[in-house]
C-alpha cells in the first residue's frame, strides 16, 4: 500500500472513531485524547492528521452521506422509508447525528452552520419528493412546501424517541404511518362509517 | 423575608441560571463555576444549595412544567397549538429543552431516564388527546396510539428546525398544518379534481 493510501485509510479510521466518541459524549464532551486512544494513536499523532478538533468535526460532517445517503440525487418517498428502515439497523450513526443536532442549537456551536444549511437543502429536496408523489395538494389543503418541514420533523423527532426507547417505538413503522397520513385523503372512504355513541 | 423564603428564592435563581447555561453550552459543557458566576455566587456558595451538578440537573428537570405546562391535566389539541405558539415566544427555554434532549441519547447521560419516562407519559397523554378529538380512526387508517408518536415527533423536530433558522421556519404555522393533516380525511373533498397530465 502506498504512503498516501495508508494515510487516507488512517484518516478514515480517525473519522470513524470520532463518530463513535461523539455518539457517546457529544462533540463538546469528545476530547482529542479520547479519539486518539480509540484509534490507537498518541494525541500528537492525531494532530498530525487533524490539527484541531474543529478540523476533525468538519471531516465528520463531510461524511454526511452517513445520514443523508445521496442527497443530491432525486429521492422518492419509498426510498425515504427504506432509509428509515436502514437507520433502525445502525443506532450508532443515528446517535451521532442526533447528539450533534441537539448540540448544534447551543451558542456558537461549530456545527450550527452545517445543520442550518443542511435543513434548508433537505426541506427543498423533500418538497420535490412530495410534489412528485402527491402533486400540488395534500390532505388538509397543504402544499408540498408546507408538508416538507413536517416530513423532516417526523424523521428527526422519531429518532430521539427511538434512541431513548427502542422497545417502545417502532421507528420504521411510525414513519410509514406518517406516509399513510400524507396519502390519507386518497385512501379515506367517502362514506364515513357511523360510530355508536 | 424569612431565611427560608430567601433560600427558596435563591434556589429558584440558581435553577434559572442553570437553564440559561445549559441552553448555551449543553449540560456536559455547563460548569458549576459558570452557573455560580451567572447567579453571583462563589462556587462554594453554589455547592451549599446543590452539592453536585447532577443534583442541580434534577432540580432543572423538575421544572418540567417549563416545557410540559400542565401534563397531568387533560389536554386538548387546540391547547397544544397554543403551547407551540407560546414556545415560539421563549426560544431560551426551547433551546434548553432541545439541547438536553439531544444530549440525553449519549451514553450514561443523567437525563436519559427522565426523557425516556417523559416520552412514555407524553405519548400516552397525546393518545388521549387524539382519541378525544378524532375518535378511533384518523386519516390513513391510523389509530390514536399510532398517531401519538408522530404528533410528539413533529413538535420536537420542528423545534430544532426553528431554533436553527427562525426566519425560515414558522413553527406554530407548521404545527397547525400538521393538525390539518390529522383532520385531512374530514376536510378532503370526495370528488377529487382531475389534474392535467
Amino acid at each position: 500500500m502506498s504512503t498516501r493510501a495508508r494515510s487516507e485509510e488512517r484518516r478514515a479510521d480517525i473519522v470513524r472513531a470520532a463518530l463513535e466518541v461523539i455518539a457517546e459524549r457529544g462533540y463538546r464532551g469528545a476530547s482529542m485524547a479520547a479519539i486518539a486512544e480509540r484509534v490507537g494513536l498518541t494525541q500528537q499523532g492525531l494532530l498530525h492528521y487533524f490539527p484541531t478538533k474543529d478540523a476533525l468535526l468538519v471531516a465528520v460532517l463531510k461524511e454526511r452521506d452517513q445520514w443523508d445517503a445521496v442527497p443530491d440525487s432525486p429521492w422518492r418517498l419509498d426510498l425515504l422509508a427504506a432509509l428509515v428502515e436502514y437507520n433502525a439497523m445502525r443506532p450508532g450513526i443515528v446517535q451521532t447525528f442526533s447528539a450533534l443536532l441537539g448540540e448544534s442549537v447551543t451558542e456558537d456551536h461549530p456545527a450550527r452552520g452545517f445543520f442550518t444549511e443542511r435543513y434548508e437543502r433537505v426541506r427543498a429536496s423533500m418538497t420535490g419528493v412530495l410534489r412528485d408523489r402527491y402533486g400540488e395538494r395534500l390532505p388538509g389543503g397543504l402544499t408540498p412546501e408546507r408538508a416538507a418541514p413536517l416530513l423532516v420533523a417526523v424523521m428527526d423527532g422519531l429518532q430521539y424517541q427511538w434512541l431513548l426507547d427502542p422497545e417502545a417505538v417502532d421507528m420504521p413503522g411510525a414513519f410509514s404511518d406518517f406516509v399513510k397520513l400524507l396519502g390519507g385523503a386518497a385512501e379515506a372512504p367517502c362514506e364515513q362509517e357511523e360510530t355508536a355513541d
